[in-house]
């Protein structure tokens, strides 16, 4: 059996995107500044992906500035977008549960002068609004609420969140990673000033991202040089891959309805039969208000890790929490915010589906999971007697 | 007639680091920090690629830091550099031709407070090095000065200027974009402390680069997040892209002896076909201390871009100045920094020859060039009587 259901940590390039892709390292490989016909040709090929990408989210393809990914999106957009408009305020509020790139610029721009200001979350992960409505001052100059939660799935209210801190005449940026392609997302129709997104996330190859970043804003730049890309992030174009990402969103325009459907089937399947399966097993992050693609489990006195090893030597790969997140040692800090104990975020799986995940793949995790957990329960000091 | 003769702008991808490529696209393309098999994988491939690298320029394979470019590897030098080692000077030294991004980055350090000290070269491009002893004082933090400058060639002295960075407790930042793979660099012999690396130019994938960081020393991470890459460089590791660097610096070490004796020939050539048969053409940078693929000639009375369009339409692509600074109408700094007045800045072609380059393209040029000068100059109000 092979089941990769680890598409959070890492995406496989989509075949129809490779095909795209492959003129641009070898052939059509010129460099978008140069003044010749090879030249030419790149630009025109990165001008295509800029409005494949924007189409994607309801923008303008002026509005899209290809980045090297979604971390350098979120620096692009917190530490370029506080230093532009420093000005107009000195308060930053993110959601307590950012990617762990939000939440280390927001250290960051702490230790240089700004305010930050954390909005908690419900127990299943969802955005407090009452409480970011508190948090939201005269003096705030951005809000920053992910779109969705790559971890426990929760699809946040960000036209709300957009709402408020619009009424105080701050910037909204929303990180779009583990959203876009899944859910349906409108810029200017959510109100959304800046967002991040990612090719690998919607099947583009790793090393691209995009900014979008509404028209008449704009943000200091974080990468200085040749002033590419509107002089916002300079550095030679990735032309393969910004090729790349505009055919995969393309793709994830087209297929996004059925395939949200079709996985939003597994997932539930999945989340169902481990549950039923398993005692004392709990699912994280909210019922409804939740990506397609996202299970994300949590299994009372083990650890994870036991798990994930478990099921990658069946041919399962799944993570504990967020890969980006893997250089820590610390539990989730995303489950905490949500209320769980150490020992209990320590015991979570995140499943999150992909392409090429079938019901099979389900059923057999279905299967395989509750042997290991009882195995690991057996030989945990911690489990009690009616569960060994 | 192909003739594509603007490899410094961009290079075409090796089929043999394509080849190196495509499993990571597809098939192997876990990430890095995932805790399964996957990742693993991934995660030995990003290393054996950092060992690749690192042969290339004498260094450890812990000194290579993976960036998504030369320019972010010149702002991670430079401004991590600076803001980390602040307490040791204000001062910074770059000579008068680096890169644009060298350039930029330093009038954004200038704004910060430090005070920029700009060296100057001689009319043939080379550093003055009794002019670097002058600038370089015990408040200095940083001396900056490119391996080779890719618009006119010219190799510089960097040992030499490394030691008078080190006299003064300084660091010593080279930015060998165009140097690495055509000519020998040693870091550790060499005294360097920083190196910017691109993966393009020694015909990898676009989007990749490496910063060479001496044992023992830190920078300030420029891109906040997750902490991959010993967190100097956050974000995702771009692991197709990052193999594809690795086996270009293999295929370049193996390569680099044999390749640069061809293209030296070619580019003696190119240099005496031009200058034998043009009245009035000149070139720029040094004859001697030059690198094996360039060739940088002006041509009195007329304009660079006119005969990059007319070289276009005979199938010759070239540049007439650095792709990188296309943005700015303005005529090359490198050139005005030689002495050049606008007027003959403007009327330089660059070749950079590379992989594909043939003596039948040379040839070619050699044939084709004359006359379209002549028809330039026919048309241009500034052509003496003898010349038309």
């Amino acid at each position: 059996m092979k089941a990769y259901m680890d598409y959070g940590s890492a995406c496989p390039v989509d075949p129809r995107v490779l095909k795209a892709m492959m003129p641009y390292f070898t052939d059509s490989f010129g460099n978008p500044s140069s003044f010749h016909s090879e030249g030419f040709k790149a630009l025109e090929a990165v001008n295509r992906a800029r409005g494949q990408v924007a189409s994607l989210i309801g923008a303008m393809p002026e509005e899209i500035i290809f980045t090297s990914g979604a971390t350098e999106s979120n620096n692009l957009a917190l530490m370029g977008g506080a230093a532009r408009y420093s000005k107009r305020g000195k308060r930053i509020v993110a959601s307590d549960i950012e990617h762990i790139s939000v939440m280390n610029i927001c250290k960051e721009l702490s230790r240089q002068g700004f305010e930050i200001e954390y909005c908690p979350v419900s127990m299943e992960g969802i955005l407090y609004l009452d409480e970011l409505r508190k948090l939201v001052d005269d003096d705030t100059v951005m809000v920053s609420v992910m779109a969705a939660n790559g971890e426990i799935g929760t699809i946040q209210p960000i036209r709300e969140a957009a709402e408020v801190a619009h009424e105080h005449g701050a910037l909204f940026h929303t990180d779009a990673t583990a959203a876009a392609g899944r859910i349906p997302l409108d810029a200017s129709g959510m109100g959304i000033d800046l967002m991040t997104l990612s090719s690998n996330d919607i099947y583009g190859p790793r090393g691209v991202g995009a900014l979008y970043l509404r028209k008449g804003l704009r943000v200091k730049p974080q990468m200085i040089g040749g002033g590419q890309e509107q002089g916002i992030r300079s550095g030679s174009e990735n032309v393969p891959g910004i090729v790349g990402m505009g055919r995969a969103a393309e793709l994830a325009e087209a297929d996004m309805e059925g395939e949200a459907g079709r996985l939003t089937g597994l997932r539930d399947r999945l989340i169902e039969g481990l549950l039923g399966a398993i005692p004392e097993s709990y699912l994280n992050g909210d019922r409804e208000r939740r990506l397609p693609n996202n299970a994300n489990v949590r299994f009372s006195y083990i650890e994870g890790e036991s798990l994930v090893l478990s099921l990658d030597e069946l041919g399962v790969q799944v993570s504990t929490g967020s890969a980006c997140a893997a250089k820590t040692l610390e539990p989730s800090h995303t489950l905490l915010a949500c209320g769980l104990k150490h020992e209990e975020a320590h015991g979570s799986l995140v499943f999150t589906l992909g392409k090429d995940n079938s019901e099979e793949d389900v059923e057999y995790v279905i299967r395989q999971l509750p042997g290991i957990v009882r195995r690991l329960r057996t030989m945990s000091p911690l489990t009690p007697e009616e569960l060994r």
